[in-house]
């Protein structure tokens, strides 16, 4: 052991109901005692592989070099379906071969992508692979086994890629779309930071009924209860409401139509 | 300290919106700096004795040998009941002696089981043991205490047990009933593996007014939205639907019955 | 390194729905890779600075001195408002200058209170300090470095402080309120044990509709489903209902009033 213990991430759809959470990090202490886990979150809206995927590429970059991400979200457990571990941008991610892992997989940091090795079916269950087939694999890696003695290399083409939602640049400007809500009930749309400073200063910003004037950089910077555009911490724009729930006061749905204007266009 | 950090898992029906399990960990490190401490859930229903006493048995397994797990359902706080230290299967269990440990206290592989010596009155406060009595155990067992130095040994049989819901071999099957619903909707039963496997092939599942002609591996293996019979990653009947709620799709709730009958007794 | 691993408690109103919570810890390890992190809770209500300055209160005493303790219950932030980290009993807190610290800057066992060097614009979002400026100050503190490294040392006098919400004696007892309802419905009030002391034995509490004839030691001591008045763990006065949800059932929400009256004064 070196000073510095290996890091797992978790991020999954199970929830914090039962006790499925905590057996898989029992499996990976018994696999790698030394094992730092973290969770990124359980809240994945169940079997939402698109969402965990965005919120993987959002969060694995603040966690140091080398740490192991195991993401389960996988509605085909059980099936034909692979598991697969990719060496990206430092990282190391295993996850279900469900396309969860496309933004990984299409990085021009990636470096390797292998197939998991799977067990025989009297080693694992069929319904929860997550503890008994990928936690086992996180703690291996983590422990410093190389990914290519879990299983055999596999070329990124031949994984599953699922499409994400995105932001369209029209004559008028981008249209986009809800991409998710918080707890705070800030709006999250896919309309990036790149997207905006290709419009200029001179913008609105329009979803339902409501047209915001400006972007704005913080909550605070308008009255309380009152709605703003912002950039949010991800480099997305965001739509909320000073100390208030923008969701519930804009009556808005993930998936909801988000448009960027120039101003002259109105 | 050898590489094997002591590992604490914790059960309660605390819920997450409190400081409750915060607390509990804070007095765990300052008894025991170097423990890894686990979740394993606190989502128990308030004073549900039976539902923690069934997760924890499914769960401790997946755990090291020597995990200490600490299970904190506790309606009769403050009260004249003791607290236990039980061993059994290589692991050690704290908890109030209220039945939770039941499946743990009739086990043949328990070695030992101590009732863990009260601190004065003035120690400790007469609504939260967990954080004034039972995480110190468990950071003093974690730290390398024997059990016999926390309390006077006790005969299991002096323990109070609660029976738990479970499944009745009948003329034409077994009858069992639904012990839980998890985060995904998916009803788990009480009907085990060992019935299943008693029963052979020909079986024919009914919950409400839904019947289910065999036993599937695993979800993808009906359509979407379609409800299936499997076994679950507990070794349990479940009745799921793939890629969708099963509770909220047959309208089923804890203790509902369910039955598993040969197909030529229909 | 010690045997002793450094210990951060995170308190925030941030939910457990987002990553938010995840990607501090991935910043923190970043910065300390020895770190324990301990959720105290991240259920606090949305920008409810009262609430999380009073369960860190409660909380942080439970922790081994040295702990650093963040909180980021920040609706400023991004603006001009500054981040404190103040040294008092032992411990080592950081958190908004918005008046979560209150109950600290007034400690007498304050010892040192700095405001945090701010980072360029560039190196930090305007809407998550806690990523970005807290967390990684938080790790500096557990890897060892010293406060007045992160910024200048401020007076106390000239940090911002809230008012908490406080119990009134009044000629015929104390008048207080409800400060929180907890997890099992539990009713916390602001009429600590100094006044229940100061009061005698002859009391009656008094909440809507229901009058308590006396304070008992726990929830035991009362019939299943009767209502009963105690001290609760953090040495306040609380109302309960024995293996019941007593806020639902006494119809009572925060700020409600509360009184403690002589039994003679009825």
């Amino acid at each position: 052991m070196n000073d510095q213990p290996p890091i797992i991430s978790l991020l999954t759809d199970f929830g914090l109901e039962d006790e499925y959470v905590g057996v898989m990090k029992g499996v990976i202490f018994t696999g790698c005692p030394q094992a730092r886990i973290v969770d990124i979150c359980h809240s994945i809206p169940a079997q939402n592989i698109a969402r965990a995927a965005s919120m993987l590429t959002t969060s694995y970059t603040y966690f140091p070099p080398g740490t192991v991400h195991l993401t389960v979200v996988d509605p085909g457990v059980g099936t034909a379906r692979h598991i697969l571990v990719v060496e990206a941008d430092g990282h190391l991610f295993i996850a279900p071969d469900n396309g969860v892992l496309t933004p990984l997989l299409r990085s021009p940091s990636l470096s390797a992508c292998h197939r998991l090795k799977m067990p025989s079916a009297e080693k694992s269950s069929a319904t929860f692979h997550g503890r008994d087939i990928m936690a086992p694999a996180a703690a291996q890696l983590a422990a410093g086994a190389a990914p290519a003695t879990l299983g055999d290399e596999v070329a990124p083409a031949d994984c599953l890629e699922i499409e994400a939602a995105a932001a369209v640049v029209t004559p008028d400007g981008v249209t986009g779309e809800v991409s998710a809500i918080d707890h705070f009930g800030n709006i999250a749309t896919t309309i990036s930071t790149e997207h905006i400073a290709a419009m200029g200063a001179k913008v609105l910003v329009i979803i339902g009924d409501t047209t915001l004037e400006r972007i704005h950089r913080t909550y605070g910077e308008v009255a309380e209860k009152a709605p703003l555009a912002l950039i949010d911490s991800r480099g997305f724009l965001e739509i909320a409401v000073n100390r208030g729930d923008a969701a519930a006061i804009l009556d808005c749905q993930v998936g909801d139509r988000v448009r960027l204007l120039h101003r002259s266009k109105r």
